[in-house]
């Protein structure tokens, strides 16, 4: 059972708006969020497994004020009361959500987190998110249920593979069926979409914000795009082909390792806003709603069509070169705006009008 | 005929200097052209077709004081007096001019416009624009005139292709034969250069502006450097070789879906700054010059000679990183400067030594 | 025998700490030199061969007080006597080091220079560097003596190769003999990590600052992240395999012209930090000490470990992305700080406090 929002909503109602702390995992995306929170006047408290990371030294600004050490990630529900009592609000990141177990997170921490944590139910299971994206318009590569079914390129994903390992691209039947071999390992498979990756990133607002486009259930703007760095299938065609390397026993992988920076054609946003609409329209159908960052992973065609393979219902990496602003956020906003400042600067919006309970669960 | 100067200039002397609107069509560039707009204190309007896009609300720095919301861009002839009334000055961009038909822009669009327009003719004609860069002095990939005379590389470019498709490359006479096939369409053919693409962005002045390496017709900056994503092009080989993929039927393309900022090896920009002067001083010698945004669209080899296949004569998309100014405008310019603002900046520079007919056409 | 330091100090102490002038050859990172200099207050003064290069007059607040117009590199020992009254400290860089001969700048230039010039011998010499980086705890790709112990990739590079150009891959044994040929050309030999490549850019100082993470020898800080654009490679895909263009005689080249913003993901910081502050406190064992910028050359492999291939261990080209600062260096400083703006304040804190020796010699 999702910690339900009636049990978050009471601790809040005690906490003092003048004095809240956010607080995250140091990890991820935390120094942008950590920097961002004191740039709206926030407190800051970082939690660490094993010992305070000595390379937060290097960078004052982002070092939160304080630090929770902990041995290990299961240690936080024992410290509900004691984050509680210093007006903590959780940033839920990438890192965060793993390292804790997403169910975990969901059903069992007690302790009031920005965004809306029902989205962690619909977004790790591949049939709920196509239930929401696709149920709510916007374009996704095909599923292939069956390898005869083969006719186009097809990304094969392992059954709990994780971190950019135990994928592989097919061009064919054949191929498929050369890749997956003898092992009887369960998989699921998708059209394979033949083009360039983007990966822009949203906020959500429940409020009607005034810097930002209008959808049925709040407000929502786009911050910055990037593309991801995936090792090693990134710079494999350096050393021969992927065939060739195979053969040699090394299998492509897909593991993020960093981002670059990128911005979209702009005749291309009309459609990235209208799925970003659409993805937010349908939350609020399914679950209470899409609230704060999320990202939109796909690839462009050269029909210049967006297909979206992914989403992440919450703040992703693929922000942290945009800690001084984006190329996008610097026409929403008269401050370099980050994603992590923009989590902060809703908070405190929220509280100026006296409705954090609208961001927090 | 292009549209003569003479009824330009006569038009512009009745406009009021300060109640200057800046005008363009809501696509390409336009964001940053109708923020640097505003930046400079001018009023902008934006052309749309159909209805006002949507997303320019999450923009509010961008989004223009008022829209023009036309049926389709022929329309934008009609309404040359209700535009003039409102002392317009438009800025062409790569979509404006490919949506209105580069020879309707050029000689029936009678409304005043930032720039030369004889640049058209000289940038969409291959002969054209070989003879204005070549004969000025900037190196090119040579052009193959036959078949036979195949040595090395080439890059097929069918009669009509546009939009990044309908090219192909062939390392071999033997690979031409095949890819070329039966068809029986034209073509031209370029030695294929094989290197790492650059795409330098200038703006060239008709002043002897005192920021700026003086040439023989005014002045010339580098304002950033981009590269094209280009799809499906960029990430086919993590699928295949590209005749491997060919073979299933798929086509490479060179369709742009955005772009990602890069900075040019410091020793390199000599050559680059040489190649702009000479299009700067060949442009006033055939066309009473070159005034505004160009881009000189090339690649560097491991010989670290760099070879322009192309020339953009207005503001190119590849600016769009940086609205907020590049690692080379902070050089130039004491506040950020887009490339759109820059232009703002020369209209308002113009009026400010009661020159404007020197920038407009 | 190096130029002593104490000969160099002798010199300083005659200089005006009110008058220094920051002087560097005009290429490779002189923009961001020049410009980071004046924004602290610094004059500078440009070395150019042959003439004043045209463009930095389109580069305004880079281009500096004064040039010294030489007719080869060999000259500035020459001009000693007059770069010492003019109370001149030079920086190093790339171009500077290479044009004049790292041994000729080590051993015979006896003008004021910022770092340790020990670091020269310790980076241009491959068993040398090795010592340095591993001997202090940094991952390496490990070295392959002999032909016949090649079990995976290896990188060969022929002795004498530079700037990107006499180097070869080879996946396997058979096809390293295939490509070795019969030359006789000698040749070292690695493993070749297959991964994407970081370039980290680092900033040492002898003193304990207060925004830096803490060294036994003093203390480090992260400046910003790019990738090298090296062609042919880059875009050699394109045109067929790496097999195949080799076939028509096209060699891959390594030669670097440009580079792209990137960041790291933020799991790995504290990785890179490590290896950062290994490389300080060995440098302090072995040659007094690692001073001023340093770059971390490598790879990141999809089980996330970085192998640094290379240092250097003065400022890298990889910095001018980031002439208004990076999204590190926001977290770190409170103006925009480039690598070249930090040199210049390391010597304006270190004569703050009386200690410009310790950043000279």
């Amino acid at each position: 059972m999702v910690v339900s929002k009636e049990e978050i909503h009471k601790i809040i109602e005690n906490y003092d708006p003048k004095k809240i702390t956010i607080a995250t995992v140091c990890s991820h995306s935390a120094l942008q969020t950590f920097y961002g929170a004191r740039q709206e006047g926030f407190k800051t408290l970082g939690i660490a497994i094993g010992s305070i990371p000595k390379f937060y030294d290097a960078f004052p600004k982002a070092k939160p004020d304080e630090f929770l050490v902990l041995n290990n990630y299961a240690e936080i529900l024992d410290k509900a009361d004691e984050l509680i009592k210093k007006n903590v609000i959780l940033i839920p990141n990438g890192s965060f959500v793993e390292y804790m177990g997403a169910e975990i997170f969901r059903d069992k921490l007690k302790i009031p987190t920005f965004g809306n944590r029902k989205v962690l139910s619909w977004e790790s299971d591949r049939n709920k998110q196509r239930e929401w994206l696709e149920g709510g318009g916007v374009r996704m590569p095909a599923v292939i249920k069956h390898p005869r079914d083969i006719k186009n390129p097809v990304i094969v994903k392992y059954f709990g593979a994780k971190g950019g390992r135990g994928f592989f691209v097919a061009k064919n039947k054949e191929e498929f069926y050369n890749k997956i071999g003898s092992t009887g390992q369960k998989f699921t498979m998708q059209e394979y979409v033949l083009g360039t990756r983007y990966y822009p990133q949203f906020f959500a607002s429940p409020f009607k914000r005034d810097n930002a486009m209008q959808t049925k259930s709040g407000s929502v703007q786009l911050m910055s795009i990037d593309r991801r760095d995936e090792t090693n299938i990134d710079e494999m065609y350096k050393m021969g082909t992927i065939e060739d390397m195979r053969k040699q026993g090394f299998v492509p992988s897909f593991v993020v390792t960093g981002n670059v920076p990128v911005v979209l054609r702009e005749s291309l946003l009309p459609e990235i806003f209208d799925f970003a609409e659409k993805t937010c329209d349908k939350a609020k159908e399914l679950f209470d709603g899409m609230i704060g960052p999320f990202c939109l992973e796909g690839v462009y065609t050269d029909q210049l069509k967006f297909y979206v393979f992914e989403i992440s219902g919450r703040i992703v990496a693929g922000t942290n070169p945009f800690i001084s602003g984006s190329p996008y956020s610097a026409l929403t906003f008269d401050k370099q705006m980050s994603t992590g400042r923009r989590i902060a600067e809703e908070i405190r919006y929220a509280i100026s009008i006296n409705q954090l309970k609208e961001v927090i669960s």
